[in-house]
């Protein structure tokens, strides 16, 4: 199964008034994860929503949190795609803080749908078989 | 000229880790003053959105920043047509605490565009007449 | 066990640019019903950061999307107090939109913890009697 | 005077349902820029919070907006030190994507306080040398 390694910085505008991430953040920076994996293996999310020919909303998302990321926080996300299935997938994220201390975990869940009428459809191959190639 | 009022409340999103309204948060509230007022008036975004015939972006905003605003804060926002051309408009937002101190000021303006080709356009008639109106 | 009930509206900045609720922003709004809940029972978050007795970070969250939400659109989210134990409680989250149809679900779990050295402590007994009164 | 680049990406969350960057956003991208420019200079924002010596709060923010940003878009921020003072310092920033295309500028006012009390104090001299430097 595929893995997609995303780092990034935490942020004046991720934190609350409580001095650390705001919890709903984490998962703005897991999509921002998500969006970079779609990009390296050939399937931008712009493309995606030009062409309307399927999207990938998310039906199921959880976190767990272990660890406060604070201002400045070098965060690492390891995605890995954690099950495929004809029509869904579902990928893992670990947030590791600059001293590689797992912050939090999280899943989504995405299935295929034609954004013309919502209905879903059956995973495209291509994406399919990227999501599936080991690494 | 058109005023409108929208109350809200300071949420633990809108803050940052220096305890206060994180300055870009000040734009997304006076924002919903506005797509308050624009549904008050009859052209909720969603339907402009939808019918394509015109959009509203902005094309200049500022703000100002006179006394910190704290979670839990009841804001009022008092938002005022500032001025109507033939093809944009100015709008003036005024942002108040729940002891009436001024907290912050805003402006945005806004330009009637061809969604299409995002060409600028003359204003409508209708959505003109609204933020002249008295009140 | 308490519930409470919550109501919104999806503004443009909750939305992106497939044109519907941005999964991570059902999450910031599920959080406002909650600071609402506390406010009402007595326990606004702003005391409690400022008081550094406790603070109730969210450990687990999760969501599920059953139908979309759009720009505009009248939400109403039900919290209701799911489980509470020693030093921890869990809320349940249900959003419905205008026509009453279910287009979400969430669940978060707050630990008791003393903001000083971020270890677990009892929940506070008045606070836990609040979150197991009937409504 | 000091200049400072910042490259990102224009994620989901940046953008609304109209299908480009949500406005306040822009003013998000520019303060993860003038974060970026701190620390490179030596006062990373997290030291200033904790220390609590001085913080620099914005007084004032504007922005114009030239050229829609698309999702996916690499954004590239040019931060210039417009202007010092005494007691406060004005950043200008210019975002161009990919294309090299002006998509927007913005500028901030930033006044050193005494978090304390909140009273405004003079710019640190070891800050106010480094915003001065030519780069």
């Amino acid at each position: 199964m595929l893995t997609h390694t995303y780092q990034t910085i935490l942020r004046l505008h991720h934190t609350d008034a409580a001095g650390v991430l705001f919890f709903a953040h984490q998962f703005t920076l897991i999509h921002e994860a998500y969006e970079s994996m779609m990009e390296a293996i050939g399937f931008p999310l712009r493309r995606l929503l030009a062409e309307k020919t399927f999207t990938l909303p998310i039906i199921q998302a959880e976190a767990h949190y272990t660890h406060p990321l604070f201002l400045g926080d070098r965060v690492t996300i390891l995605l890995t795609v954690d099950q495929v299935t004809s029509s869904a997938f579902r990928l893992h994220y670990h947030l590791r803080n600059q001293d590689h201390l797992l912050t939090g975990e999280a899943k989504t869940v995405h299935t295929a749908i034609d954004p013309a009428n919502r209905q879903k459809i059956p995973l495209p191959p291509e994406l399919k078989a990227c999501l599936q190639a080991s690494t």
